[in-house]
């Protein structure tokens, strides 16, 4: 198992703060969409930003969760939510459906990521750790679509996107087992999620219909 | 920390019970209106019941769960919906909005009160704490909602609802730093939640509109 | 106690194996009646096989969970999901309610045995491990339901279903309180489950109405 340095600890952090980030803003912007009230947009970040890392955690049985051993995530993503909500009364933006593609595709790799390390970390086997992965990544927007009042995009447009989380998992375990760096795999899992995701988007794939 | 007297121990469950109570009162009725068969209204007055109390015993990894240590709560709950469905077949009850208002106000600041106690008992800081406090009160009625197939009210009607869960959890969270008694920062929690909620029904209080 | 000896290990894993194929096969009927797209229907079929499961293990607090002890099954469900995909493909069935019945009448039955036992094992008390079977049996089909996004049929129908369930966990606790061998209580639940799902269906039992 590759030593888990203070270095490792920090990247670890910063990873898990970016995502956080990332889906918490992904989650205000599908909230304003909907016209949520300043509650629900506050609800909606929340859920976003940490649902997914919750329930690993609560798989992994792994205490205390992230966000109380760093609390200062929690006043973040309040404070994110709040500026987002007063920078955007003042100035106008079009929130297309293009404004919530890059932090959710930034977010489901960066928690993908997390996920499948945190689980090999916990001993799991390959297949459990990609799942707990996927899990991780892909939660929060399942949630943020509940909550929205919307079928999870997940399951209803024919579009890869978890997928994209599969296939980066994979990556990340495969890398694990012949002993390269954690950088090396956290970088390569993340990498290939978002592109496969953009390319996905860009290049209009889709899944294999049902019936011909 | 507040020595745990005997005395607290029985006063916690007697919260305890007062919450599950409410909740399950409130469940039923939600559930008749919405003219469930006689399990669908038993299995939303459980849910309302314990949904919230057991959510934060997994979040806090409590075990055995209170529903657990005093399953005559259990027998209570199903003995309430029974009862309370052979009243309302015999006795015509107009189940308008305003009946399920006050079981649901008590039960919410009630239940605040007991997660925000019980997070605060497990050393968890602060924030963590109130939010604690804002789930377990919430929860229940979100549940309910979103089983009687309901947008939850909570992030739909423009009133103020988790909001007075929140200011009832910084009550009791200021009221613990300063060390006073339990009863007292349990009342303060619950007063103030409820009074909250009920002016804000009152007076017609409204969340900040999303834009102006 | 009764003591669990090898053999009733043994039981246990092919109860529960054979409870989640029969899920997973009913999930992989009901997200090709909505024609999802095949991640889609792989997602359907491991909530629907592990949805129950994983909810009473983390209630019970029982760690690995048995997906994570038991890899195989993941492959397994996975397998099961392609290979009748693959086999839907080429052969065309009618779908129709019917066909996800058998499944799911028995998985029900299996998975409530399988949840009473391990809560009864657990040493909870009487009432306690008869709800933990019904969640454990009735959880995967209501989580199969919400994300095919129809209203849970255990609610809406006026048929009994958890009901069934109910009784049969009755049936577990009482020969397992007198003392009788485990494949007794485990069949006799299983029999009395499954028999009275389809003697419900087959002589449309219907719930009293809520009000006459």
């Amino acid at each position: 198992m590759t030593a888990v340095t203070e270095w490792g600890v920090a990247l670890r952090i910063l990873v898990e703060t970016a995502a956080t980030a990332a889906f918490a803003l992904s989650g205000v912007i599908a909230a304003a969409r909907k016209r949520l009230d300043a509650v629900g947009v506050c609800a909606v970040a929340f859920l976003c930003a940490f649902g997914g890392g919750t329930v690993r955690d609560l798989l992994l049985d792994e205490r205390p969760f992230f966000w109380v051993r760093h609390v200062e995530l929690l006043w973040g993503v309040l404070g994110l939510a709040v500026l987002a909500m007063l920078v955007m009364r003042q100035h106008h933006f079009d929130l297309t459906e293009k404004a919530i593609f890059w932090p959710d595709a930034l977010g489901l790799g960066l928690f993908t990521a997390s996920g499948v390390h945190q689980a090999l970390a916990a001993d799991m086997p390959g297949l459990v750790a990609v799942l707990m992965g996927v899990v991780t990544g892909v939660l929060g927007g399942v949630l943020r679509d509940m909550v929205c009042n919307e079928i999870p995009a997940v399951l209803q447009d024919h579009q890869p996107y978890t997928v994209c989380a599969f296939a980066g998992g994979w990556v990340y375990l495969g890398l694990w087992q012949v002993h390269s760096p954690g950088w090396l795999a956290l970088t390569a899992c993340v990498a290939v999620t978002v592109c496969l995701r953009a390319l996905a988007v860009w290049r209009n794939w889709t899944l294999p219909p049902w019936r011909s």
